[in-house]
């Protein structure tokens, strides 16, 4: 079971950020030339799901970590507000339309966590439908590793209270960063202590493990992204598929 | 009116490949900069059409001058032959549902333009058909700059039938690229005039003007692509948003 407040958000002081920061750097790369053969071959995928509160840096984690990455073979889906059709379906019918095909990337900026989040946060669902959400989503994740041999990773981008602040303050501040400012997000912030009770929950429910990110500091965010991610890679038979037969 | 076969398939002579090389990664940097204005700001899309012969290196392209992009700005949608559903539905209908929203740049590795050039060399549509399509893809492209503020930009990936020899040869004798292999490809190689002649009306009769690419040198096909992108994305507006309104 873990305890999220039991967590640092911030890296281990013995950590040199010049050095990390370089040690990310050749991750990406070699992330890259993986991500190619994987597209190639045709065989496996991937399925990075992000989550966090708000400005606990999704968009530059993704940024960062897959910056050598084809545009072709990498995918991002951000899942907003359910729209009215959306909202006409089962909480799974419009992520299962985004599941990465065999060969690609897909990264989930938000996803069927927040129908088990923000909903929960606010009383819209009950204690039974979270509990059948909770199976529907083990179900699901075990679904697509299995069926179709997509690597499903998810990180819980764990931002402090206080840094968060800071975040959401530059937005109004620096001028490139207004695009991002939503008022909500100050609003949602009051429910603090309830989306962390949540987010336990979801990832000690979960089966499929969760990696914890500390991300007071972006540097190791994506220190810590970027080496799950390659370790996940390395560990697959990935290799150039031979000539195909001529039909 | 253009001639295709009278347009040269290699760089001008004198240019300098090193010098050339060194402009095209300064623009491809410059084209991530104004990307992520375009991304903030929601009110332009830009819609790139590659088209060309096999391997005329359109994925390529895509790797080399949108390089810097992020990947949640930029999607790539590569049409190949259309499924049983696609072909129950007018030849827009696949390529309706994969423009840019505003703020997005999407490439088409491939496109509409496939219907009025494979299916007219094999003679699948009559010459009122190939009219009609033609007229519809004016509309369509219309629609999308006057209705969407979308930048339509198209390219004509211009190999010569020597190079193409030698790029797919590579396919099959070198191990990184043998997935990319064909044996259909040969087999289109053989009504190259047919092509050309296609291609040549598609262009002249298309209203949106086409950018024609010599591409025999990978690296000028680079460097004439990032030109156009962005010249263009330098001709917009571009501007961060201000901070919205709280609501």
């Amino acid at each position: 079971m873990i305890a999220i407040e039991q967590i640092p958000t911030t890296p281990p002081p013995d950590l040199d950020k010049k050095q990390a920061r370089k040690e990310t750097k050749k991750r990406a790369k070699r992330i890259g030339e993986l991500q190619r053969i994987l597209y190639a071959q045709r065989k496996y995928s991937l399925l990075i799901i992000l989550q966090g509160m708000d400005a606990s840096g999704k968009d530059g984690a993704v940024r960062n970590v897959f910056r050598y990455c084809t545009h072709d073979g990498v995918e991002v889906h951000a899942f907003k507000k359910p729209t009215e059709q959306e909202f006409a379906h089962d909480f799974l019918w419009r992520i299962h339309k985004r599941v990465p095909a065999k060969g690609h990337i897909a990264i989930f900026n938000r996803s069927h966590y927040e129908d088990i989040l923000i909903q929960r946060v606010h009383g819209w669902i009950d204690e039974a439908r979270l509990q059948s959400r909770m199976r529907a989503i083990n179900a699901f994740e075990q679904l697509l590793q299995e069926d179709n041999d997509t690597i499903v990773l998810k990180f819980f981008l764990h931002i402090s209270k206080a840094q968060q602040e800071i975040e959401l303050r530059q937005r109004i501040e620096q001028p490139d960063k207004h695009w991002k400012h939503n008022a909500n997000d100050w609003k949602e912030r009051e429910y603090w202590d309830q989306y962390m009770q949540a987010y336990q929950d979801a990832i000690n429910w979960s089966h499929i493990p969760w990696t914890i990110v500390p991300v007071d500091k972006r540097w190791y965010r994506d220190y810590v992204i970027s080496k799950k991610v390659l370790d996940t890679l390395e560990s697959l038979p990935l290799q150039w598929p031979p000539l195909p037969p001529d039909e």
